[in-house]
């Protein structure tokens, strides 16, 4: 059975970094007889300009008809200065929320040949692996009301942060199936001692935890979160939290690897009575306006992300580990594209990292 | 006329460190002939065993009586299961609520003798001065409705993020103010691009930026927020932010200096007629309860909130400076206490290192 894959190539440089994937999967056509069957769409400024819409019911509609959906990256300066309701982001949150993609895997790691590239020591870094799961639906993105009012003749903007049970319940499943995948160690992070939402969450979490009793879980204020990954981020294996809170700690936990570059992502839903989710795949940096259409874009974070379509949504952790070893060969035989250059090392495009991939690939 | 302090040394640490500051008070009256007025008071979980209650009336009067407030620090294990509405926190929250003190200034500062202790690389941190204003009263910390409640069998916990266009600008203002005084940057951190509340933010901080024609005004999502303090932290001088995101950012930015035992915050209240304002000033470090009562704790920190007192809340920014010639002067000279330990350094108890900046001013 063939892969139904819809790809999203998005704006700025997405387009760019998903011919790489293309050119990934043709070779997995003809040297493994894997076949995807790969419909494009648009999304975010693309769509936008194509049809006033930043995600049409067309798209939405092959989205969940696909097996797998992989993105490239949305947004731009074109596009900032639209209402906040026709903006690019909208395309992506609404395709989160419709496709039911609660749970978003931000893995964090710090390639050894790339260990410089961080701001942090050496030491503190090297080696680094933490998984973060972010809740991806709910939360304060989400929660009505919301708006800005006028009472009283006073102004208020206003949000509403909001869990249920079941919400927090099915993030904390797959955080703790995924820490019994790893090291067994779990840091649920709230603010527990402010919101009661996170007293709530942290409940839950606690009640999860009784189901996987191998699992060591902690539990962290999401400020003392953001300096210890400062601090010592090697203590971390997997963190779940709330929506705002991961869009913040994973960012920051991206940025201590210094090769935000190399990060890819994934975003999962409930897995239905054949265990199959829906899911879309997308790397970690963004759009990078400045260098689209130049070749000058690392198309790696897409290629792993594909690496990771590979391996949750295909159960091919064989091909993904492939994937990612060719990465890492291509990188110890000092490749780099601009955005993680080093003194000493051979600057290459994107096509030509793209190429090199493929060559490790033969090799292996 | 004697200036009026109350002291909340809290729990843990706090008394001891505490008892460092009342050392350069009585230097101050001898040398300097600037007395104070020294009231005491309990906060925390020192109120919570004394009186079941973390800030008792009495205490909030004796806050609301006084020209400043020097707090040590709040909380511990001991008082970690109590519930939600009697923890040593709600203290805290009340007494910043009360008072009415919604600008937190949260100086994140690299001592040139410590700037090895950073986990970041040396050229990263060098230097830093960043000054971070969190709004403090407002926002998702004290927005209705909130709470844990069941509808149709399922639990839901929620809190509300609110901001009102009066509480954004006065925030705004004093950062503005702060800019003007600083490098004349200002970036106002938000999440305009997923919150109303913060688009109402954004848009107020841009109208009061009209005011300020010499400040450079920037706009930053707070997921690049936490990238870029990690990424290149000296690229900030003000940055102005919600109460929650100043939480997690402010805490974050303090952990790039890697020594939080050093750092000091003032919270302030609006001027009144005399432009007096409510204060009160606080160490960022916690109350550490694993090195309480052992002479182990740094009291820098709260010498150096101490010396903010002076420069803020009484005009006094020469023996402010003083206080801070002598802080360094101690450095230098290669006292330390336990938590900023270097090879090759002097290992001191929180006594020593007291004792050591009152020799210092004796020599200025
Ligand atoms: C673009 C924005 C809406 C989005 C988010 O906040 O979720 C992004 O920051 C992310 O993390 O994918
Ligand atoms: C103790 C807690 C309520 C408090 C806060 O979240 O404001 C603390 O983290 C702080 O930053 O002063």
């Amino acid at each position: 059975i063939t892969k139904k894959v819809l790809m999203l190539p998005g704006d700025g440089i997405g387009p760019e970094v998903m011919r790489q994937v293309q050119r990934v999967m043709d070779w997995m056509a003809k040297k493994r007889d894997i076949n995807f069957d790969v419909t494009e769409g648009l999304i975010g400024g693309a769509s936008i300009d194509a049809h006033n819409n930043p995600l049409t019911d067309e798209t939405l509609a092959d989205a969940m008809a696909a097996d797998a959906v992989l993105l490239g990256a949305v947004g731009g300066p074109k596009w900032d200065n639209l209402p906040f309701d026709i903006k690019p982001e909208r395309g992506l949150l609404k395709i989160r929320k419709e496709m039911g993609l609660f749970a978003n895997l931000r893995p964090a790691l710090v390639f050894d040949a790339l260990v410089g590239a961080s701001t942090l020591k050496e030491d503190v870094v090297k080696g680094l692996d933490i998984m973060i799961l972010r809740e991806l639906t709910g939360g304060i993105y989400f929660g009505q009301p919301r708006g800005v009012e006028e009472r009283d003749g006073v102004r208020f903007g206003f949000n509403t942060l909001v869990y249920s049970e079941p919400e927090v319940e099915r993030i904390a499943r797959v955080a703790f199936d995924m820490a019994m995948k790893r090291n067994k160690r779990l840091c649920s992070v709230d603010k527990a001692n402010v919101l009661e939402s996170t007293v709530l969450w942290r409940e839950v979490v606690e009640r999860v935890a009784k189901e996987f009793p191998e699992v060591e879980v902690s539990h962290m204020y999401v400020d003392n979160a953001s300096m210890q990954l400062v601090r010592n981020p090697k203590q971390f294996d997997v963190m779940v939290t709330t929506n705002m809170f991961g869009d913040i700690l994973s960012d920051c936990a991206a940025m201590l690897t210094g090769s935000l570059g190399m990060l890819p992502s994934a975003s999962l839903g409930a897995a239905d009575e054949t265990g199959a989710r829906k899911a879309l795949y997308e790397p970690v940096h963004g759009s990078a306006p400045d260098i689209a259409g130049q070749d000058l874009a690392n198309p790696l974070a897409t290629l792993l992300s594909f690496a990771m379509m590979l391996r949750y949504s295909f159960d091919m952790g064989e091909d993904a580990t492939m994937i990612e070893t060719a990465v890492q060969n291509v990188l110890k035989g000092g490749l780099r594209t601009a955005d993680i250059m080093q003194p000493g090392m051979a600057k290459v495009s994107t096509t030509v990292m793209g190429e090199a991939v493929i060559n490790e690939l033969n090799k292996l």
